[in-house]
């Protein structure tokens, strides 16, 4: 990440585990900040990822592939998003408490429970992050949030019709109410997998500026650098069945897929921004892809809502 | 209970409770068992019920009314069925991870993990229980199961339409598939509420008798004897909402209602006997009603598959 001169990534760091997991994965993640405090940082804050950057290290945001962290248990927002968690998905491929995943037969829009979380997130300044739900759950998240919300990782059906991938109605919900998508390098939600080119991948990205503006698209990697195949096994299985589930992959291509040779880690970035340039964007909108938009969107809802409009709880016990 | 000649009660040890609270529940439980053996036994099969009857005790069969004691884990289905459980609701009021509430807007059925669940249920002999559920995922449920399922408390929407009554069309379905209802004597499922004379409930159970077989009807009586209004809160708000939900009742009456006064405790049960009878049942349709037809259910239903058709695991995997 340092040689890549990555400022902050958005890790993830739940997708089926419970509370009690989540906390062990945090508290592995606590040691290594201490131990390696030379190269990484939490970030809490948009202003941390300023003073990572000052500092020539990499700011790391929690996240959460699937609300699993928060259990059944409203409470349990304000506590994750205390110990750094920014972003958390309200569905992930199934259905879940809040909202439906993509991959489900149908799609009822956000349940009872996913619009008192909503609240709840926006409250506290909790993102919603809705890459791996179907749509009409995500237009209700969009509708429902009284903030901008985020699709962290993904790209435009138009361009790959892949299931995870969005509809041009979803992208410009997404955009009229200020949210952000982050636009993947995911091998499943390219044009032409793996074989992608750099060239249409930005190509791809100016059509996506073109359609929400310029300033409401990053980078949302979707990377997996190192990890090993059990990871994605535990991505799509979980514990929800006692099957195997390929998700994305098959039974004979069960693993990660290869990247493209353009973007095969973190190293890749600078690349990324020669070709966003070279596709016609200004280096001024080439930043903004490359992170400060994000950084803006950071700054604007990783904290408190500033005035006491959800405040409802007593209001609603008075 | 003695008084009342009960000789087994299927009761609530879960509403929203965890795998871990509804563990500490069943510990709870176990010391019931330990210093009331004079009165008390827990009942894992039908044979259990046999037993207590023989030794004037009342069998305790533990039931979930909802899923949350799984958290996201089928791996728990086989482990809270090995420690006592024999009925799971699938979803109660809200959506949950299996399946849809009747309190939702919208219904999509069974979800993908529900199917895996259902199908996991039947294997270790965890009945289904879709008592709180919505019709078109109870619809869902009962085709999918390969084992007959089960209503256990709630009475025909045509007698009194309130929202946890069940139509005739879901009341069909589950007789043609062999599943039990057990009526339910919870003033918000009568017709005139606290005011419902014994003649009008028991001319009900003649006429679902009639929709459904004498054989596949009983008692579900949903009493909450001695417990206090804040177990009424803890049903309907569990953790999943910051305000107040009503359920069934209103802001105005949050609490329990008043029982009819011809069914106010467990020793009112021999009087309901009589109204069967009076409302034209034998003497042994009567003893089907009361107690019999669940018996054999349980018989049927409380153990493992006799084949070995569901051992799909190993199948999967190789």
């Amino acid at each position: 990440m340092r040689d890549g001169g990555v400022d902050a990534v958005h890790v993830t760091i739940a997708y089926h585990e419970d509370f009690r997991e989540t906390v062990r994965n945090i508290t592995d993640w606590n040691l290594r900040f201490q131990r390696h405090s030379d190269l990484i940082m939490q970030a809490f804050t948009g202003d941390d990822i300023r003073h990572a950057r000052a500092t020539g290290r990499t700011a790391i945001i929690f996240g959460f592939q699937t609300p699993a962290p928060i259990e059944a248990d409203i409470g349990l927002v304000e506590v994750v998003h205390r110990l750094g968690a920014r972003f958390m998905q309200l569905s992930y491929n199934n259905q879940s408490l809040l909202a439906t995943g993509c991959y489900e037969a149908e799609d009822p829009g956000l349940t009872r429970m996913g619009r008192q979380v909503v609240t709840e997130m926006n409250r506290v300044g909790l993102v919603v992050d809705m890459s791996h739900s179907a749509d009409r759950s995500t237009l209700d998240a969009i509708a429902h949030s009284q903030r901008p919300i985020a699709i962290t990782h993904a790209n435009p059906a138009k361009w790959h019709p892949a299931r995870r991938n969005k509809s041009d109605t979803v992208l410009r919900a997404l955009a009229e109410s200020g949210g952000m998508l982050g636009l993947s390098l995911y091998p499943h939600h390219l044009r032409d997998g793996s074989a992608c080119t750099l060239q249409s991948f930005c190509d791809m990205v100016a059509r996506t500026a073109e359609l929400m503006s310029v300033d409401q698209i990053g980078i949302g990697s979707d990377l997996c650098q190192d990890q090993p195949d059990s990871v994605v096994e535990w991505m799509r299985v979980g514990r929800w069945t006692r099957e195997i589930d390929y998700g994305e992959g098959s039974a004979s291509a069960a693993g990660f897929p290869d990247q493209p040779d353009w973007f095969t880690d973190n190293r890749s970035l600078p690349g990324l921004a020669d070709g966003l340039r070279n596709a016609g964007f200004s280096q001024e909108e080439a930043d903004k892809i490359m992170g400060d938009n994000w950084l803006h969107f950071f700054d604007r809802n990783f904290g408190p809502l500033s005035d006491d409009r959800t405040n409802y709880t007593s209001a609603a016990r008075a």
